[in-house]
């Protein structure tokens, strides 16, 4: 690993169980030697990314956050979603995410919670496992052939409830069922009073770009009313940011397993 | 400058206007040559925190976001505040937010918009100047006298709308008496008609943590009105988030000038 690395893992170490770290424990979430450890904290100290926190102990700064902005900012569909992710939330009275897929994960790079959402600490920047929430479905029905085999290759298919689907054929049935009806169905996979329903956003050439997601916290949701009541407004916001999306020429990006897919046209 | 700064360095050179960097590009917004820039972006690549996109550029992946995400779930405040934040703007219907310090600017680490706030791209890790928000006067009232002349020494007060407290005398003022009165009542100063209200967070040593804002995106606002109907529910919000530390112990943090003060205490 050269000092880049060390670093990013350094800070990746840090969460809620390690909001304090020696530099023996960085050291040893790390790997690194307790050397190593002490000169990238003092590294990201000199660069205001990382402070000391009494006699012995380390601890990240708000700086850090510049870092994820950085790709918010550099991905404009997310700051200019911000508006029609509002009006959906305002409509629907539920919390509405918008969700990009990264490795056997998918990534909220845009949220507004309403009500309460039991699950806690799910923000910008927070990644759950694809294959039991509705908008793992929609990203993994945008991947091609080669890439879902790819994806059931690398992911653990682990039951967080008794409803996971955790069986590869199954989940490759409700992939496709999502693909060829543009939307995604998931009840009580990840946690049991959850429910969500999800479509994907397309880029100008047809890609998906991204899940647009709504949440529901309660018992007796139904698809059957989720499709009636939701789907539609849910497509129509789909269809506004698509829209702006051509408008606005961004990046044609396809984020799939860990990469970015070469889009065929302009490079920038 | 060793790897992991230049590491740094080049994440933070993407931005809304420079969403796919050539290597020449990278090199000449971080100051880097070619070949160091190119090393990095390899790094990068490998770690699947960039990916081409195209013949000869490269974007950041949503990974990146998870460097955000370490500060975030290291402190705790900034997950289990969500649903205080969310019941907040349920009762006042407004946009609300939790800012921290860094440097002479503010930090959005939770935000909650309703209604279409026109500033565009403001989400958790935006920044914005002190002098000009009112949250940020919160932030600069709670500095030690020494600390607040550091701020004076570094911050370029500038000028945003005629409105703009930019003379350090009376922005000293301002900064008392919102220490004084426990909060702050900023209108128009950094958009003619933006206004917010925000109280400090206090920690249980009695330290500033953060603000609590409410943004109001109209022409009409007045303070009267503000402090009247809003006021006490902010308090009350900023109260309970204020119990909830000395519940949870989170780390007893000053964030202050870029870095974070010794606390007396317990090292996590």
């Amino acid at each position: 690993m050269n000092g880049l690395a060390k670093g990013l893992a350094v800070i990746q170490a840090f969460n809620d169980e390690a909001r304090a770290l020696t530099l023996a424990e960085a050291a040893a979430r790390t790997g690194l030697t307790r050397a190593a450890a002490r000169r990238i904290l003092m590294t990201l100290e000199d660069l205001g990314f990382a402070a000391r926190h009494g006699e012995r102990h380390f601890v990240l700064t708000p700086k850090v956050l510049s870092l994820g902005y950085a790709y918010l900012t550099s991905m404009p569909l997310w700051t200019f979603a911000e508006p029609v992710l509002e009006s959906l939330v305002e409509e629907l009275g539920e919390t509405c995410s918008i969700a990009v897929l990264d490795g056997t994960e998918l990534v909220y790079v845009l949220r507004i919670p309403v009500h309460r959402i039991l699950t806690q600490g799910v923000t910008i920047g927070s990644r759950l496992p694809l294959h039991c929430h509705s908008a793992g479905r929609i990203l993994l029905s945008g991947l091609t052939t080669v890439q879902l085999e790819a994806y059931f290759q690398r992911a653990t298919l682990r039951s967080y409830t008794p409803r996971t689907l955790t069986d590869p054929a199954r989940l490759r049935r409700a992939v496709t069922e999502a693909g060829r009806k543009g939307y995604a169905w998931v009840q009580g996979e990840m946690e049991e009073s959850i429910s969500g329903l999800s479509v994907p956003i397309f880029q100008p050439d047809g890609h998906v770009l991204a899940a647009l997601n709504v949440s529901l916290n309660r018992k007796n949701a139904s698809e059957a009313a989720a499709v009636r009541n939701l789907l539609p407004k849910l497509r129509r916001a789909a269809e506004r940011l698509h829209a702006s999306l051509a408008v606005r020429g961004s990046p044609r990006r396809v984020v799939r397993m860990g990469q970015v897919q070469r889009p065929a046209g302009r490079g920038a």
